[in-house]
């Protein structure tokens, strides 16, 4: 099986390095050429091509670019698939992208998908085999697909040994501001306000420890895949970041009252993250 | 040389494991009798007694319970020491603790410090000897101690090869709200936020992954713990805070009017922290 995998960083590289075991022939497309080069020289790619000779050449061919790009090119690449090519994107936000193929003759031969992996690293280099490895995977808007295209990314990724969930796209998009996009922007945040205070307090982060390390460590993702994600979401983001700002209000007249008591009560539901950390740490 | 160690958690059993090299015999004070049972269960400490023994029969006393405690029980300690015995507390918080003790007739025999290591566990189960290893350690207001005491207290952290900085106890508060504090109360509300959502949405912790657990972790700490931390240092925390929330309305704003040119400018401010968690991840 010929699989053109589009954009080799982190997500398409470390896919082509688990797809190995598939079977197959793995075809990498970038348009940057230092990346082409590295996946080549990594050895995640069998080949590069042009993206429409990859595409015309695959079975099955993967976006995993920035989501402004995924939705620029999932109709042009549609446009040029045979009749039996399966294409799925793996981007961060899906009401866009799934929009604007609704409806295209080829819709069908498309699967909306979101593996729930990353790291805070990207490009090439970063990528590695186990990533997906026992992560979640969503698929959306399952009945505009073909049962063919279903069945081959179902396959996918129970190669990769992913637990896949099913969902309309815009509850996708709801539920992932929360559970991802806004922590992404806490961290960022973070960053830049304990960056911002470096800048009159130049040994601040002699007193930073890994407790400082793990909350703002998502401020080193990739601002190229971050803001067309920020922007595709704006507004589930929006309702999230309102209802964390309040919170965070919330938090910071209960500390100005000295009002330890509620402070305690609070944290202690906090605690409860425990129950969910227990399955994804 | 006997050491007392007040507070048997995370801290008091991680230093009295990291202390057995240090030719000690170790005696654990905890007001908790199941924290005291397992302390000795776990082999952390070589006795328990009560407070005013410990405190007499020691060369060295650490405090490392909640910041609340350390401050009322710091002066009653001091009232019960050997001219020679050395007083040292590991709190969050060093203004309030300071201040407590200043016009003490024994304050030069108590060092005023805080080894910046920890994790979100707590109790004597959660203490581990590596835990202070190649960490950064503060010493505040040390020309108020006595050579003596600070001499044995380098000693100390030298020997638990951490690197050892000096400040003032305010400038060490204004600090570390940023550093430690803010990340904590971003991470609690986080969890707050979320967890208020999983109400109406049984499913949505189905899509996090290993970014939201990282940004979140901090959500386990301790109430107990953090509580008297946030009610010591209100003051700067809540400055703190509203430069963290301003820089929050900011990037909500930008997010909502979908600037992604001025987002993407930010997220690359942001990633100069990879600069700084080199050094301490």
């Amino acid at each position: 099986m010929n699989i053109a995998i589009i954009g080799i960083g982190l997500i398409g590289g470390s896919l082509a390095l688990s797809l190995r075991g598939f079977e197959t022939h793995i075809i990498g497309v970038d348009i940057n050429k230092k990346n082409s080069e590295e996946a080549l020289k990594l050895n995640l790619v069998d080949e590069i091509l042009p993206l429409e000779q990859a595409v015309k050449k695959a079975n099955l061919v993967i976006l995993a670019i920035p989501v402004d790009s995924a939705r620029k090119l999932l109709p042009i690449v549609l446009d040029n698939i045979n009749e039996n090519t399966v294409v799925a994107d793996m981007g961060s936000t899906k009401d866009g992208i799934c929009s604007a193929v609704s409806n295209h003759p080829s819709r069908k031969n498309y699967v909306a998908t979101h593996p729930i992996a990353g790291t805070e690293n990207s490009g090439p280099s970063a990528a590695f085999s186990g990533l997906f490895k026992n992560k979640t995977t969503i698929i959306c808007e399952k009945e505009k697909s073909a049962d063919f295209a279903i069945n081959l990314v179902e396959k996918m990724f129970n190669l990769l040994e992913m637990n896949i969930i099913y969902m309309q796209a815009n509850e996708h998009d709801r539920h992932i501001a929360y559970v991802s996009h806004i922590s992404h922007i806490t961290s960022f945040v973070l960053g830049i306000t304990v960056l911002g205070i470096e800048k009159d307090e130049k040994k601040i982060f002699n007193m930073a420890g890994s407790g400082f390390a793990s909350t703002v460590r998502l401020a080193k993702s990739s601002p190229d895949m971050w803001a067309p994600i920020f922007e595709q979401n704006a507004e589930n983001i929006s309702v999230a970041l309102d209802a964390y700002i309040n919170n965070l209000q919330s938090f910071k007249n209960i500390i100005n009252k000295q009002d330890t008591k509620q402070a305690r009560k609070l944290m202690k539901q906090a605690n409860d993250i425990r129950r969910i950390l227990s399955g994804i740490e």
